[in-house]
């Protein structure tokens, strides 16, 4: 843990120039401190007015009960500058800690569900540096920022009438963003952390392991999930991608010789003569099956040990404050007794079953309708084009090809503000929630997009060839392009364009320092990186059994991956904030998915591979015969992999004793403190 | 509730002749009462030593710190008598209700889980015929019984050695049934109250509604859930009854008139023309999936109303003592940190999958393997009677069938002697989870039993016609079977074989009474009311498109069975235990499997039905073509099915807050409960 180095910058570098005496008061005797430590930067539009921003700053630093977020608000260099710094006293850290459910380490050494009267009795929690990491830190500050509420209707002081107006319960941030006036909030990087981050990181020389818990302190929850996933995924490929060698190059059933050819250019497509052979067919896809299904359960397994490790495995989103796009009718919530908005889960269920459902259906529709037409136009016009024999149609042929992709582009585009919008009509109450949601409706709809092709090719064309050979040019032209944009562009990048915060020396003042920080792109987010990995899991557990050389090629692929992704994250884009999570969220589920797809695909692909066909027509079985004993084997191997995944409990057995602890003290702890409350009530007898 | 008329029987009939005088002591003062309500009634070997009577009496009376059950014992007649009768003291009742996690009626109105140290704020808590139900109070004596253990080795009095050896923390219980000193342990029946229930129950005029909450009330949990669940399921049969009856006698298409003919007996298989058309077979199918799906979902959510209604949705089994068969290193549980067997998780994982699976798979295997010789040598001794011409080789014919009955017959006992050791040997620690993987096992035998011919006469022979009139006479011969069985013969014994108990007069000594019902056979459980509803399911669901009036006859059948069996339970059988449950356990598993295993045979019966068959040929679909749409509209219709059953909550949204309330509060709690702590110990400091 490098958190133990913190405290010496908090004091060194940001402190001295955003000195104590500039900060904003702090309310409370416990939080004030010697030193400050700057944790997210606001970025104003440039032609705001110093009465706004110091609305803005009051708000800020206002007390939770006043509507505001009681942190510690710095101008940067003066009034008129278009930054706020933002910093975080004790009191509400420790109090937010408390509300996320975070669970910190107790006198006793367990990891124990934070609570905020309860604090001395927790290890560190004097040294917020200590205590909390760093993403966390910053990540609370942006939780508080964000559930800034207007406590009446007001104006903001310096925005004109219709963008400034402030209703009642209305979300301060979000309508200071939609109003334009705050361009942009990151945390703030730590120039020491992230530099010795970096050496173990991605400069380092083993090539294998990542400094997990030190990327989970410093860039937070998601990340740190999505790197370790992307470890463990690393690491499970060996087995298949030494089988995949194995039976490509070793075997001697295999007759396997178009490896290298087909790395040059997809030939024409021949007999199959260089299929893989039945047995090695087969015996791929078993073990992809069995291999899919155990790397699932054991990652559930490691994900579980790493949520309580990283004490996030009793967050309490549900008894939160909702996020703040959620709306409904304003209620008493009757489980935590929260004044808050209401919205029944009735309306929502109907909302997604009856409308978001159904325009998903509608997009896939049209993206079947859209290949559907490709083929036929593209059927049409080389028949004319032959027929014709004319140089002259030969630029027709390219209109299909052009249109699809023109076609494709713009419905991918349409999508992407349909799902969200959709997504924000279904009214989720918690922030995770939304997130699985819209992503799981913006996954489906590119996972679609990216196999369609693949099981058009493989189901209805029944071409084993062509199937082979669109999926290594995808696997290696998707490599080439994911080296060159993810390693070269990055570093071209970043020596040329973006040198000018490389070029600030340790003397020059803080503030540019921190106007360097925000000058980055925004980070996109880890939907791009989660779905090149989910559409690669695809390619191997789906179709591996027709090009065994996935595998191996996926390795490689991935070692570079890691440092690359991590150079990027560290070096390219703005810090993001990242929340405390549990678990990978829906992409859990969209790999498990995946590989309960994967038994029924390999099934069927087994037989509809020409060698199995001319095997059941030497056998003399009829079709339907056929039919049935692979129906037979598709449902036996589900189950085997039920089973299997039964078999495999979802959690160490340690996290699951820890977990039923919790759940024993607090029925006994419900218990007494009923009994406890009777005998004050005795003592004290109600007025009738 | 009938609950309220307990007391007056409890002061007049029993307490009469049992009076007070000669029951054990009660412990202690706040326990002592003017009546005692006789609860279980134990049954010893008619020539036990009054040694070994006394000896059990002490043990049942003494405290449970000495190893004992806490309980009031009463000798019947007197000490040579084969009889002990028990009772439960107030606190006895009141800390099992607390361990058993049953929730009661708070004083604020909410269920609430019971605490021994609150009592005084939970309704009636004063009044234990009041409070607890007459089941849960005969259910808490039973568990006191089982939970008996020695503390240290020693002898049973009376009992020569081998057999009266207790070894430390044996079970007291088992090892007296084992040694055959307890015949038998029944609750006791109030003839009273079941005179009322019977009345409300199987002699009630309308038709529609049984007295749930009585039924929970005097017979308990798992009982109530059956005929609650049975309840629900003949009302569910409406709809699929109606669409049964509508297609084959309104449906112009249909060509369908054998219904009567096939009632009267199977005739020879014709040529497919009175099957029914595909649109109705495709409804049929289409409906059948929605229905099923629905319907399960809806149940849940009835079940989850109940267990809140019933106060068991909050039972805490796994922080219970283990079940007294549970073995294992003694060690103290992590969770309560109670003194304990344990038995890591793990190993009983590897046993399940190594040796139970594996034993299970042979046995499955039997059957088909039986099925195929049976198939074999018919048509092997057919084909030689053919053959031979003869008239002596008649008898031969009947060779195949004969054997194969008695083949299956001795299998099937094998098997349960087979399934019951095996799920000893995983050593389950609870109650639920043993029952729940020795019903799996016996479950999985018998419907593959019931299932393998139609299946194998669907997929394999694809003889639609023999379908149908096999489906139908199984339908028509189960309910005769079951009219019979269950209505005739129970009667005719009740008339004239068990009238001894019902001459016994008011007058007549009370131990006479009690004899009398000691004397009935044993409730024979559960087991086969269940499976019985859920083979009939199966022929719903997974073959009525092809026998439209499965619906129409189950309906018939369930109206029935519903009063029979209360009759049955409330007149024939020794009163059984029956412990607090929240849902219907692996039957719960069992039906939603089922249903999902109906989508995927509908979808695959469809395909292979002629008509289906003819249709596709004059379309011009290859077998192929046509399997792969096959296939794309059975994983379509599952993934509908999975939507679905998504978009209805498995609890209404009543339960869910109650339940997160609940939740909440023990979060909040165990909060409390530290801080609290940390003060008393701030006041008290540690000895170094």
């Amino acid at each position: 843990m490098t958190s133990q180095k913190e405290p010496q910058e908090g004091l060194s570098a940001p402190a001295k120039v955003t000195g104590p005496s500039s900060w904003s008061r702090v309310s409370c005797p416990c939080c004030i401190s010697s030193h400050i430590e700057p944790l997210v930067l606001i970025q104003l539009a440039e032609n705001i007015q110093p009465i706004t921003k110091q609305w803005i700053m009051s708000v800020i630093s206002a007390p939770v009960k006043a509507g505001g977020a009681q942190l510690l608000v710095h101008p940067g260099e003066d009034m008129k500058g278009d930054m706020i710094v933002v910093a975080a006293p004790r009191c509400t850290l420790l109090r937010v800690t408390e509300d996320l459910g975070l669970c910190k380490t107790y006198q006793d050494g367990n990891m124990t569900s934070f609570s905020f009267e309860d604090r001395d009795n927790f290890c560190d929690s004097d040294n917020m540096q200590q205590f909390l990491t760093l993403a966390e830190r910053q990540y609370i500050v942006k939780h508080e920022l964000d559930s800034m509420r207007a406590m009446e209707d007001q104006r903001i002081p310096g925005i004109p009438a219709p963008k400034g107006k402030l209703k009642s319960r209305e979300s301060i941030l979000q309508k200071l963003e939609k109003a334009g006036v705050i361009r942009n909030i990151t945390p703030l990087h730590k120039q020491k952390l992230l530099s010795d981050l970096g050496k173990q990181w991605y400069s380092h020389k083993s090539m294998w392991g990542q400094p997990l818990d030190t990327i989970h302190a410093y860039f937070g929850g998601t990340i740190a999930y999505y790197f370790s996933f992307l470890d463990f995924y690393t690491l499970s490929l060996f087995p298949p991608a030494v089988l995949g060698i194995f039976i490509t190059f070793f075997l001697p059933s295999a007759n396997f010789s178009s490896g290298n050819q087909t790395e040059s250019a997809p030939g024409p497509p021949k007999d199959g003569d260089d299929q893989p052979s039945v047995s090695s067919y087969m015996v791929q896809a078993v073990f992809s099956m069995l291999w899919s299904t155990v790397f699932m359960e054991l990652w559930k397994r490691r994900s579980a040990a790493l949520s309580y490790r990283w004490g996030t495995f009793n967050l309490a989103e549900q008894f939160q404050e909702p996020r703040p796009g959620f709306h409904g009718e304003l209620g008493t919530n009757p489980v935590t007794g929260r004044l808050e908005p209401l919205f029944p889960e009735w309306k929502r269920s109907l909302r997604i079953g009856l409308v978001s459902l159904p325009v998903v259906g509608v997009f896939l529709g049209l993206v079947v309708m859209g290949m559907g037409g490709f083929y036929f136009f593209e059927r049409l016009i080389s028949n004319w084009h032959k027929a014709s024999g004319s140089y002259l149609t030969v630029p027709l042929l390219y209109i299909p090809s052009v249109s699809h992709i023109i076609y494709t582009n713009a419905l991918g585009n349409i999508y992407r503000n349909v799902a969200l919008k959709l997504t924000e009509a279904e009214n989720h109450r918690e922030e995770s929630s939304f997130d699985y949601h819209h992503t799981t409706k913006v996954l489906v709809f590119t996972f679609f997009n990216n196999f369609a092709v693949l099981f058009h090719i493989a189901f209805f064309k029944e071409d084993m060839p062509l199937l082979r050979k669109r999926l290594s040019s995808l696997l290696i032209v998707t490599q080439l392009v994911n080296q060159f944009t993810e390693v070269v562009v990055p570093f071209l990048v970043d020596r040329f364009l973006t040198s000018a915060d490389r070029n600030l020396k340790e003397d020059d003042p803080e503030v540019d320092h921190l106007q360097a920080q925000g000058s980055l792109p925004a980070f996109p987010g880890l939907f791009a990186e989660y779905i090149e990995l989910l559409v690669q899991f695809g390619y191997l557990s789906l179709f591996s059994c027709v090009y065994p050389l996935t595998a191996p090629l996926l390795l490689l692929n991935n070692l570079t991956e890691i440092r690359t992704d991590a150079y990027k994250l560290c070096k390219l884009f703005n810090k993001p904030f990242s929340a405390p999570v549990a678990n990978m969220g829906v992409w859990q589920t969209a790999f498990e998915m995946l590989s309960f797809i994967s038994v029924i695909s390999n099934c069927w692909l087994l037989l509809l591979s020409p060698r199995v066909k001319e095997l059941t027509e030497d056998a003399g079985l009829s079709s339907s015969k056929v039919l049935v004993i692979a129906i037979i084997v598709e449902h036996a191997l589900i189950i085997m992999k039920m089973i299997l995944a039964f078999m495999i409990p979802d959690e160490p057995d340690w996290v699951r004793i820890k977990r039923e602890q919790i759940e024993y003290q607090s029925m006994q702890a419900l218990k007494k403190q009923r009994i406890m409350r009777s005998r004050v009530a005795d003592k004290v007898p109600l007025k009738a």
